[in-house]
Order: structure tokens, then sequence, then C-alpha cells
């Protein structure tokens, strides 16, 4: 973000308690810093040589990290016209910022004392602090958080495991999963976004032996894997709990979609196997759940942990080893120009 | 797991190529690691004094992995016989297991020179490797990898930051977002599940300046903070793409829902913004972007990095800063029983 950049957006007009200065004195606002990944490195003392050093191995690393999307805020307690000397004099080409008030380590959640000492610190795009460095002495220190911050850049882009690694799986084993962890999977599909924030996805879990077995006989033939599942997790919602729009847009569907979209993710990461199936009798169901007549069960998930194959008969087994399918992309997606 | 459990399921029917044995001449089935978080650690010298310690410390440990659903694997290169002739005169009470040919190595994704060394490796309940520890020699190591695999399982049972950093943000800067992540963000979303893997969504992008200005002008007004966005990733579908089961159940919207909770999620992880809206004209997006007449544009999502407040209007600003409404989970979850 070059200072051109900070003049266009016109922020420093924005009051937010953020007091970096560069060298001409402009303020440098904690909104410019939204969404961008940055690295602070707090010098303690900067006329020291190792400091000078240290501020020259960052120098040389600019590139790489302008190539990586990372910004770099190197922050003294010097007043902005000393810091401008210094650079000259010392020959140093990357920006240094004053901090004199010290405001913006609330905001970085930084401790007073921590900077009496060079600390460099990490965040990602949302502020989320993902790397800290005490005692910073030496070059390999200042490769060290270099790398680790591309690293994190690089993995952030990857394709989340707790997506890629969900399959429709089947040999669910019969463990008990512990209730405050299935109503944890409830609370991530209720931070779902939905329509006017209409909220309109409803959920009611089994885990009682009784209610299952009366459930399981309303299940497909094909589905009987699911007897195994420790907890059965019943999806349904109504039209009119949500957005009705022109153009054929009823949004309960999709936004319930979106809630247990967030459901299964969830789900994957805490190791659980959550498949949701549309092999029931819909009706029998929501009679034997007390659930009201007009709403649309739409899925029944199946939840537990992954157990042997030899839980599944001879043609699930089959399935349960065989790679995702997936038209092609182009047949889903394009740009449109 | 006891050894009673690996009875119980009579897996060692299966024929994996795993060969781990226990003291009875038993073999463990590599299909009983699958949904458990495991410790395998390699003892390379057992009747060295270290390894014996190193025994002992796990020994002590054992009732934490088992809080923490931590399965221990302790492996020898040596025949079950004499392994239970060593845990007698050590008085040592964990399972010790017995590898002759090895071939497990090329399943836990470690290659036969690494074992010659006291190596410890976690994985979680995917098998993936979440943790690989070498040459150990002390408590201290054994008190770090225990902690360490606990901290894993802890971590895994929290909401993930994918879905909880989400929120509707509209300030987006009009920084471009390369075409790659874009893909990503698709590729993302075509993992999600459907009704007999229809795969029912469809998504048009658009990043060039002509067309977002054309589709601009049948943006709500409410919605102007779009305007901003570098990318509108627009998303449809129809009723025929999908199961059509009784009981009103059509799932091209659910499951069209899910693909885009996979995509939010991605999004998030990757630092990008993604809010999907529904205050646009589908009928006129519909006919810019040339899409079927039939198909329903159930949303379109504004994709781009987060920019400073100043980029939004003082109502928008306002929504910026509140915080995430939801209604009680009681409102939308119970147990039946």
């Amino acid at each position: 973000m070059s200072s051109e950049d900070r003049k266009v957006t016109g922020i420093s007009k924005i009051s937010s308690g953020f007091a970096l200065r560069d060298e001409n004195n402009n303020i440098i606002d904690c909104e410019l810093l939204k969404g961008r990944y940055s690295i602070f490195f707090y010098v303690n003392n900067l006329d020291s040589t190792k400091s000078k050093k240290l501020l020259h191995y960052f120098d040389n690393k600019i590139d790489v990290l302008m190539k990586n999307s990372i910004e770099l805020f190197v922050v003294v307690k010097r007043a902005p016209e000393k810091i401008s000397q210094f650079r000259k004099s010392e020959k140093v080409s990357l920006e240094i910022f004053s901090t004199e008030k010290q405001d913006e380590l609330a905001w970085l959640g930084i401790d007073r004392s921590e900077v009496n000492d060079n600390i460099a610190l990490f965040y990602d795009r949302w502020r989320v602090k993902r790397g800290y460095w005490k005692s910073i002495e030496d070059k390999t220190q200042v490769i060290e958080i270099i790398e680790s911050a591309k690293a994190s850049v690089k993995q952030d882009k990857l394709i989340s495991n707790a997506i890629s690694l969900r399959r429709a799986r089947r040999s669910i084993r019969k463990d008990k999963v512990p209730r405050k962890d299935i109503e944890r999977l409830i609370k991530a599909a209720h931070l779902a976004p939905s329509c006017f924030n209409k909220q309109p996805w409803r959920f009611v879990a089994v885990d009682d032996g009784e209610t299952l077995e009366k459930l399981h006989n309303y299940i497909s033939a094909g589905n009987s894997w699911m007897n195994n599942a420790p907890v059965l997790i019943v999806v349904y919602s109504s039209k009119e709990l949500d957005c009705e729009l022109s153009d054929n847009r009823d949004y309960y569907l999709f936004d319930t979609g979106l809630a247990v979209g967030m459901l299964l993710v969830q789900a994957t990461k805490m190791g659980l196997i959550a498949h949701p199936v549309a092999g029931y009798k819909p009706k029998k169901f929501k009679e034997i759940l007390e659930l009201p007549d007009n709403s649309v069960l739409i899925t029944v998930i199946a939840v537990g942990y992954q157990g042997e194959s030899s839980l599944l008969n001879e043609k699930n087994q089959k399935e349960e080893i065989t790679g995702r399918k997936r038209n092609p992309v182009e047949s889903i997606f394009h740009w449109y120009k």
C-alpha cells in the first residue's frame, strides 16, 4: 500500500484512535488495514547496530512481501521528522511509522510491556493474529517471520480440509457422540446468512434408541447403513419462514441449504461424519417427531464417527472407496466474458 | 480401544495390508483407526534405558490420552511373544504392537528410513498427519507430543474461523481479485453433496467493467455498496436439475444452498468478503447474462477484499459494526427427547 493509496482513500478523516503516523505526519488509520495481511515490526532501540541490521534484512525482502500481498509496518516510538532523518542517514528505503501514544497497541491486541523488545506480529485479512515473535535478534528470525507469513498466505488459499475431506461416508460406528458436540454443529449452522436474516432453518436431533428405532422403519432400504448412526439430525423449514420474492425466488430451502452447508463443514472439522440423505418417508418422520404438517422435511443427516468398512454391506463397502464424482467444472461455471 | 473392542468388530477379517499385531498375535487392521485420533510411537531400540524410560512416560499419560479420545500405538520391530516377555519383565502396562514387515508405514505415509529413530506421529480422525516428532529422547518431548495432540483435539472442536468470521460485510474495496481465486471458490462449492449427486448449482462470474456496470442498474438502491465489488458471482439453478421428491421436497435450491455454503466458507478462509444478496432484478440479470429464462436466479454474491468503512454510506457504516443478530438457538433447534 503506497502512501499514494493512503491519500486516495481519504481515510485519515475517520477517527479510530489508531495513531500511527508516517514520515509526513499523516495518520495511518486502522481502517486501512482491513482486509490486508500485515506484519508489524516493533523496533525497541532504533539506533542500535542490531536494529539497523534487522531493518536492512526486512528492506531486502520488501519485494517478497509485496508479491505475497503482505504489508509491512515497522513501528518505532519516535517523532515522524526524526524518522525521516534516520532513514536518510541510514539509507533505509522501507517506510518506518511513528507511534507516540501507542494507541494502536490495544487495537493490535498487544500489551504495552511487550514492546520493550523487538517483536513482530503477523495478522491475516480478518485481523486474526497468526504469528508472534519475541526478542528478534538476527537475520534467521527475520527470514522465519517472512517464511511463516508467506506459508499462512499460501495455506489460506488452499481449499479448506473441512470442505475437501467431507465425503458421503456410510461407515458410521455406533459410538455415542456427546450432545454438546451436536449442539456445536447446530451453532455453526445458525451462523449462516439468510434473506433479511430470516433464519428459516429448523433442526431436531434424535439420539434416544427408542425414537431412532421408530425412525429406522421409515428409512429407505438403501439407507439401512443409517441404522448405526448414534444421532440423526432432521432438517425442516417452511416457505413462509423466509423471503418469497419475484421470479420464483422462495428462499427457505436455499437458506436452509446454506445452514446445512455450515453444519457439514463444522462436522468435518470435528472429525464427524455428517451425511445428509433424501431417502426416508417425510410424512412418517414428521408424525413421529411431531413436526408441523406443512413443513418441508428437506433432509435427515446421519451423524457419527467413522468406523470400519465391515459395518457396511458389500454394495456400500464398494461405494465407500470410490473416488468423488463431479461433472467438469465447465458444466457448472463460466466467466461471462 | 480395548483388545475387546478389536474382537467385537471382527475387523481382522478385512485384508488391508496393515500388519500390526498385538501381543496375542491378532492383526490390527487399519480399518480400526478410521475416525480415531491416534499417536504412533515407533521405538527404535526397545532395550535401551532411554526407550524404557520413554515407555514409562507414555504409560503415565494413558489416562490423559483416553480422556481426549486419543489412541496410542507403541510400535516395535519385534515378535509379539517377545513383546509380551518384555512387558512383563519391565512392568509396562501399555500395549506394545509388533510390526515385522512394516507394511503399515506406507499407509501412515512414513518412509522406512525414518523409523531408524524414535519417532512419533499424530493423526486426526481423517488420518491427516497433524504432528511429527523425530529423535525423541526425553520426558519433555513426550509431554510436548501429548500436549500438541490434546491441543489439536481441542482446536478441532471449536467452531471454524471460516464460519464464525464470516459476516454480511459491505465495505468491499475495488481491488481486483485474481480469477484463479474466484475459480477456487467455485471448486469448493462444487465439492458440496447433492441429492443423487445431481449437482444442480450453476455459477456465472462477472468481473469485466462493462457488464458489471450494466448489472449495477438492476441492483436495489439499498445494495449500492455492491457497485464497488470487483466480482459478482451469479447463482442459479432449475427445478428439473435436481430430485423432485414427495411432500414438496424439491432439492435444487437446497442443494444450491449447500454449494453456496461451501463457497462462503472458502471465501472467508481466503480472506475474501463473499456477501450473497437477494436485492436485484432477476429477470434483467438473466437477460444481460444470457441465462435460461426458466432458471431461478437465487442469489448474487458480491466478492472482494475488505476495505475501509468510509467506502460506505452512513447507514451501511452503522450496519457494518453492529453485532451479529441471531434468534435464540432454542427457537431453531431441540432434542426430540
